[in-house]
């Protein structure tokens, strides 16, 4: 299935280490900035600070990481990566993502993350993904 | 089962983002930096430089890796994390983490890395793991 | 003039870059790192989130940070950093620090914070260093 | 006086921390991916790996790095980075670094490297910055 979003990343020299290739939590850190891009594309911000009803700020803890690294990066490499919607509950949402320079696939991995509440000093509430964010996610799941 | 490893991490500032927690790439940090810790108490490290037979140096790139999120740390944060050896192929090794505060599960997870023999200007070449290590890590895998 | 407080800092796998050493944002990190657990060990803490007159949070946000990079450091390599208290002014605090391994040196900066006073909505404010921290601090000031 | 080089960074979710705005190191990171860029731009790489002579490759290591931090920024701000180059020696290059949202500065600070040769096994040595760069840089230096 084509991916929901698509974009690039490029591996900086603060994203390398020692054996000369891309430090693997580098993937993590492009996943997630990938994953707010992609919301802000849909009109939403990883940060709703504001939301309309005025119900306090939402926020989207994550509930789960995971990443296969199939072929290195190197420094100045770039990578396009891909979004897939896999999977959306009430309140949770499950990301895939694909890092691919131009034919070789370097990595590809997955994060689920939680729709929740931010009460100050109360904490994470999960809460039901809100509209119009719901029904555009809706429209990207994937399909077997 | 017991952990084959235990040691300690502290929640740094640096380690925390805007949702005042500890970001989710920290764990992953400390899972890599707590595998070597634990291969030092083996006798061997991730970076072995100067093998006895001189047949090149060994590292240990990452397959794959994966962690779960169960309870927010925060700053000064002295979490406990107990490493086992899930299991042990020809060359590759997978270690399963588990980070906690007291008696509450902060996260878990896994990494499967391969031991490489890296020769320079020829990359990566997967190699059985070497004794002494193999005999030591055998002794430590997790019998179901 | 001897250090006011010495602590050590161990250059993990993710310090490193391609160059084979490491990277020099981690100095940063491992200079504000030993300035909390040296604030710890004068018995307060970077983050002071309940001050005993009830008047809100204390912060250091910093103001200035700077480093001299003399000699590389490597994976597994273990640093002696050395604190010495250069400056107190009414709210602001120079800290330097000096990283050795051996005889060695590696790295030597400094940072100026500044005590404020965070009141959520309303942002930063610098005050004085509060008492006892005051007293501590100006007994461990460099005399020229 | 104008910016040699200007470009764009955008402060991500894991550039913040627990105080709800960028954490310092990030700056420093920006600085130096801003310099790579600029770097490119002037048709060269910070890791010059096949130079035409075939005399071994050309690295830059940091001597040392400063900045001044003088108003906040937040996750999804658009920062403007601009490049001077403030001096050039025989091997050293001084860049300085200004970060604006609008008409607010952010930070600024500047960072000098050492061009240097890298040969596998003898470390580094610096070199004089080789040509074209040197015209290049040196068209570009700012004049008291």
């Amino acid at each position: 299935m084509p991916a929901a979003f698509t974009t690039t990343r490029c591996v900086e020299f603060a994203d390398t280490d020692m054996a000369g290739i891309i430090h693997f939590t580098t993937f993590f850190r492009m996943m997630e900035s990938a994953e707010h891009e992609f919301l802000r594309s849909l009109g939403t911000s990883v940060v709703e600070k504001h939301p309309e009803d005025g119900s306090g700020a939402i926020g989207w803890p994550r509930r789960e990481a995971q990443c296969e690294f199939h072929s290195p990066a190197v420094f100045e490499d770039e990578l396009e990566l891909g979004i897939t919607v896999e999977r959306m509950g009430r309140s949770s949402l499950t990301l895939g993502y694909e890092f691919r320079r131009g034919h070789t696939l370097i990595a590809n991995g997955r994060m689920k993350t939680v729709c929740c509440r931010v009460t100050p000093g109360a904490g994470l509430t999960a809460v039901e993904i809100p509209e119009p964010l719901r029904g555009r996610l809706g429209e990207l799941v994937e399909r077997e």
